[in-house]
This record gives structure tokens, C-alpha cells and sequence, in this order.
């Protein structure tokens, strides 16, 4: 190995990683405790550690280190080698993007920002529209700057966000989904769980909620000599490395399951970070190995395993003792049916397991339809609308409903939706083998994650981002993504639970 | 003005107080709520951020942008011209530095500190002997490296923790307490106050001391929108401009006046960073112009104010409301001897108003006797045994309650313990300045410092760094400093407290 330029790439790779590590602390900072009057200078050092990042990357002897390494990865150890060739990826992608542009569009993101939030406020597409157009116009450009022999158009974003997806591998997907899920949806959608649904709609006081969160905590095995769990506005997971991993709850009196599904979610990001091989702390190997692959992880834990009932038999009672009034007399399968529920709905951070792809399905197709078909912004209203009634039979009456609900778009991420049912699809694939080998609901009934968290560690969290994410399912699960699993599992649950079968 | 020069600086200092913003939200997550298993690597990120500050900041062309706005600085505004001057003389001073020699010194302090903690808990100044000469050669060497016409010897260290006080003033101002403050002070500690002690020594649990301090909070006018109050194991204050600054507390159920003495002089620092000039954040000149300076305000809010009578006569009924039960009965009388009792003891952290500059003395002597007179490391505690007797008139049993109980030395810092105690003259100096002008007591008797806040922001907090702090000092008071207002002060207090009158 070019030792020299070995030694250059450790040396500055320990001080991007330092940088990276301030920032996390720094937008942490920003989202749980700082006081209001920090926010504009907070977010000026934010601006100034990314332009810090970007010269460092950039810089002639680290590019050069970089790309000395790539020429021999294939005798370099097979983590280096895969840690170099995505280094060497992004420095190019990095270098095909005109400065100028990505400045002119991280200024028009820091402006069009606060147009956003009023117009989703006010249902006012209109008032957004010309941002937006301009925030995707730069995104549309960026897959011609960064076009490969194999990648184009839509696939340069989609390849970005979960690597070794493009069309070919969504559209098998989402067809998959079209043709089994949504008639099986519809159906469930349109039928009534029949129990009583008063305690649901009690007050919920926020001290329990949190004592409730901290025993879940416990369940969960969330280690807090190596992370710590907070309050903020939107629930939230992030950290460094496998010894400082964050999350975040937000309790509501009104609506008790948030928190529980929330803690429940983010600790299972939060697990997948802290069970990664600590071998790769300090590399650019550790942390998640994409995003697909980490949603994978917090919805095989709020779902499948927070939606049990295996999970809940010994859980139910303490729930109860914590909410003696609010709870008095509930049976499990009560509780069950509560937090079991689906129904069609406009929002999609809010639907159930259930209806959730096919929020998916409309973004996918909506953002297709932008950067292939040619749709006009100003014509997204209107194609939302009608793509929404087709999927769900129902219609939404305002904008604030539809079109600007998520803020991705407006800060200019297309590519990154589909990994959202990516994941649950990736959850129900590695789920089913982790059930050929061990008796999950029989772990679950002893009162700990444990036992689901060491088969999780062994075989999908200690690779952390020394792998591609396919290359991570198939040595968990023995085979390729296979879509089939999440369409199974969806209906033999739902068939179950509305008494189908 | 050298418009070109002038923007390299602007942009470099921007930088530059972007990584000190982080580097300073990295330490307040250190110490106020981080993960132990993220110690190390936090530890490391600010190692990083330390060298890559020192790099920027002797960048060739920052550099030259100073020495050219140097060159010109009489054509200056006064702010920048006073700014721009002391970068001039730190770029010289880091310059004269021996880089290795510096990273030397770093790294001895890293491996270091462990021993010191396991030296002072063991009372084993042996232990460490052999690290803490190695750290004050290196200061030792210092002195000459800064060596200018007008500063030597630890003259150099004094100037640059207090800029314009060298042994010639410290002599003076000693000198005073020595002829007239001694005496008195072993006098008084001689003496014993005569009232029932006993809830002194009862226990306060932790959630009304929390809620006293919030209290207290409000009566000092702390802006929470503009800062926070947080826990932490030993209090300190920190921030970043006037819209960030965050003091922290640390409750002791068994010893309750030290919480309510501790947030009274952190918000004193805090205030003093909250009511600066606006118009400073973003440069260099903001924050509090010294550290005797800041000090002198902490100090004023504890003892001055906090310790007063007239602050006590609205808040002591609040007090008692919070502790029904342990200050049942104690009078307003009984609670003012025991906030105000002085007596000899051997820790600088725990001593009272009046005999803690004794303290200070003992310290600046023993560093002289260092840095000029060749006193040998091997031979620190018996000479501060010797000093500590000839002051004090008592003997401390082991060198844990002796020479090991400050950190200062082990971090290589000497010339900062003076301040301490310039800092409560300071004090004293600006109150009878502000005693000419308000009328502080009947100010306090309205349950608010707001008054006393407005007339320090107007003659102290203002200026921030823009100015010396003697040139400060100047305009508040009208003269030079003059140690006697301090010596009037303590010896008119105790007199009335112990009936000495």
C-alpha cells in the first residue's frame, strides 16, 4: 500500500470526522436546548463547518491520496477497499458539480425555507411554486452533471440514496405492491375494527409518558453509558460513531401511542448504530449503510416487534399500572386493535403500516413524472390530487393536505422517498430470517429486545457502512431483495386482525 | 483602510469564531449532559478543532492581512484598532512559540491531568513531581520566548492573563492588603458570631433549591431567550455573544447557601456577556475584557449584592416559603451572620470573602518565588506549608488541602491566580463608584438587580473586550485602580458583622 498517501487520507479523514462529529453536536444542540436568540449564529457555524468540510475534501493532497488508493483497492483489505472506491465516488460527484451552482442553491434553500413553511400554513401553492421550481430545476440538472454509463435521470438520484436501486429494481417493487397490497388495502381500509376506542381519546399526562419511554428504554436494551434519550419538537435519531448515539421523544397529553411508537422507532435506528463493529469508529465505515437499510431497522422494531402481541403480554400490565385511570379496565386485545388499526388517510408521517406504501407510490410517481415525463411545477397540485384519488379513493380538500405536507422537496431531495418503503419491505426480508432461526415471539415474552438485538448485531448492525446495502440483505437473509416478504407479512397481519382469514 | 486585508480578515475571523462557537457547545455538552462513552472522541474532535484554529490563524495570508491593518492602525476606528492590535500582538506571541515545543506541552498536559487527580486524592505530591516540573519548565521557557523591552520574568505571564498589571501594580496592591487587611482578617477569624447555626446544617433536597434558583434567576434578569441555566459538577460560565450564554449549577442537599452564592456569580459573569454591546458580536472584541474584569463582576452580584442585607430583605420571605421546614424560625438577623461568617481554612474554592485574598497572596508569592527566585518544584509544599502558616496561622496535615488543591498548575498556568483577587478589588473600586450615582440599596429593596444591571451595562459591560480593562476601570470610576476601596470595603463589612465598630 502507498503508505504516504495512506497517512495523508487517515489525517484528514480524523479531522472531517472531528468536523462531522461538532456539527451532530452542534445541530443536537440546536434541536433540544439552545436558546432562541442562538438559532441565526448557530446556523452560521453550521455554514461555516460545511464550507470547512467541503475545502478539507476538496483539498489537492487528500484528492490526490484518495485517488492513489482507488488505484489499488483491489489489494487493499476488502473494508478499506470498499471505504476508498465510495470516497473516490463522491469525490468525483463532488467535483462535477459547478461551485457556483451549489452555492446559488444553498443560499436559494436558506431563503425559500421560511416561503415554505408560510405557504404549507396558508395551503398556498402558488406562493411557493417559483421557489420550488428553481430548487428543482438545480436537482434535474444535477443527474445530467452526474450521469454515468449506467446511471441516468431519475436512477443518478435514486442510486444515490440507496445504492444498487434504480428504476428497474422500484418499479419491480412498487409493481409488486400495486398488484397484491393496494386492492388488499382498500379492502381493509374500508372495514370498522369493532371495540371500544374511549381510551384512546383520554389525556395522557406527559411525567408517565416519559417514565413509560425510560422502562421501554430498558426493554430495548438502549445503552446510555453510550447515548441518551431527550426532548425535542420532531422526534429524531442521530450521533457518532457506536458511543455517542441521540435520540429524541416529543410526548403528547392527547395522543399517548406517539411516544411509545416513537421511542419504540428511533431506538431501533439508535440500536443499529450503537451495535455496529466499534472496529469502525473513526472511519468512514461505521453508522448505517444507507438509508433504506436504517429505516429497515427502527420499522422492524415500532412494527413488527412493537405491534406484537408477544411484545405487549409482558409490557401491557406495566402500561396500565402507569396509567391506572386512563386504562382501567382495557383487555390487550383492545389495546391490540388500537394500535393496529388502518385506515386511508392524507397524511403520510401519520398512516399506518398498512396504507404507508402507497404514500410512497405516489411521491415515486410524482417525481418521475418531474424529471422524466416532463410534469410542470406549477402543475403539481393538480397531478397530486389526481395520482391521490386514484391510490386512495379519497380526496384531499387543500394543499397543506397534499402537495406540501413533506418538506423534502423543499430542500430539494428527490430519490429519497422510496427508501422509506424500502425499508419496511428490507424489515419484513430480514424479519423472516431472523424467524427461521430464532423463536422471536417466544424472546419477546421474556420482557428484553435482547435476544432480537444479538441477531440483528451478528447479522445485519456490525457491518455498519463496510458493505452495500443489497450485499448486507443477502449474507442476513440468503437471498436478494425479495418484495414478496413485506406483501406476506402485510397480509397475513391485517388479515388477522380483521378477521380475513 | 487596506480594503483587500481588511476582507481576509473579516472572512478568517469569521471562521475562526464559527470553530470557537462549536468547540465551545462541544465542551458545554461535555460537561453538562454527554454520554460518558463519548469522552474520548469529544475530547478528540476539540484536539482537532484546536489545531485547525491554530492553522487558520497563522495561515500566511490572514497573517499578513494583520500586520497590514497593524501598519495602519491609527487610521482606524477605535474598536477595530484596539481589536487589531491585540491579534498583532497574539500572532507574535505564536509565533516566538517553538510549535513542537507547544504540541510538546499539549500532550504532557493530556497525560498529565490523570496523574494530578490521582496525586491530589491520595495526597501524594510526589506522584506528580516529576510531571508538574517537566509543565513549568515549559512556562519557565515561555517567559523568555514572550520576553518584550518592557515585560520579563513572570511579568510576562501577568500581563498576559490581566493586560497592563505587572509585579509593579500586584506589589502595590498586595502590599496594601498586606499592611491593612492581614491583620484585620486574622482579627475577625479569631472571633466567633454568636446565633443558632443549627439549620445550617440541615438538609435541602434538591427540587426547591432548583426552584429558588429559578427564582433567582428572574431577580437577576437573566435572558433565557437569550441563555439557559443547566446542571453541571462544578458551576461555570460559558457562551458565545449576547444571545447565547449559559451558566450551570450544582445542588448540595447537605450545604444549601451554595447554590443560591453559585448562581448568583455565574449570572454576574453572565450578565456581564448578555448586556455587551450588540453591535460586538461577530468580532473579536466582544465578551468581557479580562479575566480580572470578569471576575470583578461576578463577584460584585455575590458578594456586594448577593450577601447584602437590602437584597435579602424581599427574597429572604421567598426562601423561607421554599424551606418551610428547615428555616422555620430562623431570622433574617441569624441568616445574614451565616452567609457573612469568616474564618481561617485551608481550601481557596471554600473560603469566605474576607480571608480568601490571603489565599491569592500565598499563590502569587509562591509563583514569584518560582519563576524568579529558584524555588524548586521538589520543594513547593514545604514552602507552601512555610507561607501558609506565616499567613493563616494554622497548618494544613497533607498537601491534598495544601499545594495540590488548585488545578491551575498542572494545566501550566501561572500569572492567572492575581486576578482572582483583583477581580473582588475591581468590585469593590466600581460599587462605590455606582454607590455615588444609585442608590443600590433601596434599588435591591424593589426585589430586582434591574437597576444595578442597567447602571454596569452603561459603565462596565458595554465596551466588552474593545478596550484594557484599566481603561474600563478608568471610565467607570474616574481613576486608576486603587486597592484601598476594596480594603474600606472588607474592613467596614466585617466590622459591622462582628460589632467591631
Amino acid at each position: 500500500m502507498n503508505q504516504e498517501a495512506y497517512q495523508v487520507y487517515c489525517r484528514t479523514r480524523s479531522r472531517l470526522n472531528a468536523l462531522r462529529y461538532v456539527s451532530f453536536l452542534t445541530g443536537w444542540d440546536m434541536q433540544t436546548e439552545a436558546p432562541a436568540g442562538a438559532a441565526q449564529s448557530e446556523a452560521a457555524a453550521q455554514g461555516e463547518l460545511a464550507a470547512l468540510q467541503y475545502e478539507i475534501a476538496m483539498a489537492p493532497d487528500y484528492a490526490a491520496a484518495v485517488e492513489a488508493l482507488y488505484a489499488e483497492r483491489d489489494g487493499l483489505d476488502e473494508v478499506l477497499a470498499h471505504e476508498i472506491t465510495e470516497q473516490y465516488k463522491e469525490l468525483d460527484r463532488t467535483r462535477r458539480i459547478p461551485k457556483d451552482e451549489m452555492i446559488a442553491q444553498q443560499e436559494l434553500l436558506g431563503r425559500a425555507y421560511g416561503v415554505y413553511v408560510e405557504a404549507k400554513q396558508s395551503g398556498n401553492f402558488s406562493l411557493f411554486e417559483p421557489y420550488l421550481e428553481r430548487i428543482l430545476a438545480y436537482v434535474k440538472k444535477t443527474c445530467s452533471w452526474l450521469e454515468t454509463d449506467t446511471l441516468h435521470g431519475y436512477d443518478v438520484l435514486l442510486d444515490r440514496f440507496e445504492p444498487g436501486f434504480t428504476r428497474k429494481e422500484y418499479d419491480a417493487f412498487f409493481g409488486v405492491l400495486r398488484e397484491r397490497l393496494v386492492p388488499f388495502a382498500r379492502k381493509v381500509a374500508a372495514m370498522k375494527l369493532d371495540y371500544d376506542k374511549g381510551f384512546a381519546e383520554k389525556t395522557f399526562p406527559v411525567e408517565p409518558q416519559r417514565a413509560f419511554c425510560e422502562y421501554l428504554r430498558r426493554v430495548l436494551c438502549f445503552d446510555t453509558a453510550r447515548g441518551l434519550m431527550k426532548e425535542s419538537e420532531h422526534p429524531f435519531t442521530d450521533g457518532f460513531g457506536t458511543d455517542d448515539v441521540r435520540v429524541t421523544v416529543h410526548y403528547y397529553p392527547e395522543l399517548f401511542t406517539s411516544s411509545i411508537f416513537s421511542v419504540i422507532h428511533e431506538t431501533g435506528h439508535a440500536l443499529y448504530e450503537q451495535q455496529c463493529d466499534p472496529a469502525l469508529n473513526g472511519t468512514f465505515s461505521g453508522g448505517g449503510a444507507s438509508m433504506g437499510l436504517h429505516e429497515s431497522q427502527s420499522r422492524l422494531y415500532e412494527n413488527m416487534i412493537g405491534r406484537s402481541r408477544a411484545f405487549w403480554e409482558p409490557h401491557f400490565p406495566k402500561l396500565c399500572e402507569t396509567f391506572p385511570e386512563q386504562l382501567q379496565g382495557v383487555s390487550l386485545d383492545d389495546f391490540m386493535k388500537c394500535i393496529n388499526t388502518a385506515e386511508m388517510s392524507f397524511i403520510r408521517t401519520e398512516a399506518d403500516e398498512l396504507t404507508y406504501p402507497l404514500h410512497i407510490m405516489l411521491r415515486y410517481q410524482m417525481e418521475q413524472d418531474y424529471i422524466e415525463n416532463g410534469l410542470a411545477v406549477h402543475d403539481f397540485p393538480a397531478r397530486w390530487n389526481e395520482l391521490f384519488t386514484e391510490y386512495f379513493g379519497i380526496t384531499a380538500s387543500n394543499d397543506t393536505e397534499g402537495v406540501l405536507q413533506d418538506v423534502h422537496w423543499s430542500y430539494g431531495e428527490m430519490g429519497y422517498f422510496p427508501t422509506y418503503a424500502l425499508g419496511s419491505a428490507y424489515a419484513a426480508q430480514i424479519y423472516a430470517a431472523m424467524a427461521r432461526e430464532l423463536d422471536i415471539d417466544a424472546a419477546l415474552r421474556s420482557g428484553s429486545t435482547q435476544a432480537v438485538n444479538d441477531w440483528l448485531r451478528e447479522h445485519v448492525h456490525r457491518y455498519g457502512a463496510s458493505k452495500y446495502p443489497r450485499e448486507i440483505l443477502k449474507l442476513a437473509t440468503g437471498e436478494d431483495f425479495n418484495p414478496n416478504y413485506y406483501v406476506d407479512y402485510l397480509i397475513g397481519k391485517y388479515s388477522k386482525v380483521y378477521g380475513l382469514q
